[in-house]
């Protein structure tokens, strides 16, 4: 998907929504776990409820990895089920030498076709290029986190000019490609920082987790965070997949997705 | 497995390679492709030639995850198949927050049981703790890599101090967990900094990647790395599993093994 058909998406639903899907098997309702796919099964009947209120579901791959091939399969048939409208994001905080680097683009982006991935910028330059080799995929490069370890680096003063890390990292990857192809994760617990944020990288997307249980405000990240396109995908994962966990469960999952989205195109209204 | 059964290893092996499993379909003997699972036949010969000179086997994840869940498979079987005394690394590069960081773990340590995890630090400590809550079980922290990106980040000055990042890593980390669950990767482009990494944690294991195709120099590694207990896991893979690409590939692959195993024969009774 490229960056006009995601701007025009947002524009059209009124929302940044992004819905991630962590499916834990025990979490999931207990009358699914009948089923032969369970994960699958959760996850189909959550996009059939929220796929109105979102412009992008993010599977995070940790979850599904951790139950081997199948959970691959899961994987696989969630990513096939998502309308192919909807901006998909590979939560997978990939990042190696370049070969490696390349092998997992060609995982998530043609194996699987994924719009994007997430990926961790240690490395540097040559194990995020591989990723951004792929016409209308893009990478997304953690900046500055949600939890509690991105004080460890992410803000440490570094160089002449005592610039945080995450600065650094901002401004090293910007130049990597543009803003068609690369966005950054912006941890939500951090609105202040939207601010010196978009000083560096005014048109790119940010992604930013952590609104609801990660504990985010959407009202200060939009009024801090929007640029002229939007430039936001704001994530929620548990507060919307466990609403509720009953026969209703995806109902009160629409209803949780629907309420985000209206907060939202109160401050597309407002910003845009 | 322990730290006290890894030295045991190495001192009875007389040796410290690691044999790195970057197994490409594209690269494999053309004979193999006609098996059931081509990845894991050659896999299968690779460790049936290499194992009496090796302590360590790495499967690199992405060579593997490419092929979604047949690549699973294919690495499941290979995982079976290592001898249970050997050590085993899961080249992954994983990291995230505390609750996905932990089912990787969970993925890697209990569902395949390897014996370590390769490790990003950039999201900090609680990204890295959950790989440390298995009882001899590893996390292989990413310090000062072997690519040319090494340079964007890990190299900068950083803090008060204007200690480099990657220092910065080895002294926070090393402060996570001990010398029996964490070792750290250092490339090995760069055999004049093992002295100084040494000073910071002169006790740890070091995971040595880059001898071979990434043009480390092994003596140079050896002489400044090396501890007490040899600290030392120095990775092989091109160089080893495709020596040939005929039918004697396993046995050429021994041979090559055979000789990275007797220069550090050379190199333990010289310094250990």
């Amino acid at each position: 998907m490229n960056r006009q058909e995601l701007v025009s998406l947002i524009k059209q639903k009124n929302s940044y929504l992004c819905v991630g899907l962590d499916t834990d098997i025990k979490k999931i309702p207990s009358f699914l776990l009948k089923e032969k796919d369970p994960v699958f099964e959760f996850n189909k009947r959550i996009i059939d409820a929220t796929h109105k209120y979102a412009v992008a579901y993010k599977p995070n791959i940790a979850f599904y990895e951790a139950f081997g091939a199948r959970g691959w399969e899961s994987l696989e048939k969630t990513l096939e089920y998502i309308p192919k409208d909807i901006f998909t994001i590979a939560d997978a905080k990939r990042g190696d030498i370049g070969n490696t680097s390349g092998l997992y683009a060609r995982a998530f982006f043609e194996n699987m076709n994924f719009h994007s991935i997430t990926v961790a910028p240690y490395m540097g330059e040559d194990s995020v290029k591989p990723f951004l080799e792929f016409k209308n995929k893009w990478a997304i490069i953690l900046a500055l986190t949600s939890n509690e370890g991105s004080k460890d680096f992410q803000v440490l003063k570094t160089g002449e000019d005592k610039e945080e890390l995450f600065i650094k990292v901002l401004k090293a990857a910007a130049g990597w490609g543009t803003d068609s192809n690369i966005m950054f994760v912006v941890g939500a617990t951090k609105a202040e920082m939207f601010a010196t944020i978009r000083k560096y990288v005014p048109n790119h997307f940010l992604l930013v987790p952590g609104v609801g249980a990660q504990g985010g405000d959407l009202a200060e990240v939009s009024k801090y965070g929007m640029n002229k396109d939007c430039g936001l995908l704001v994530n929620s994962s548990r507060g919307i997949i466990y609403a509720s966990s009953g026969d209703s469960f995806a109902q009160d999952a629409a209803k949780e997705a629907a309420k985000i989205q209206i907060e939202m195109q109160g401050y597309l209204d407002k910003y845009l």
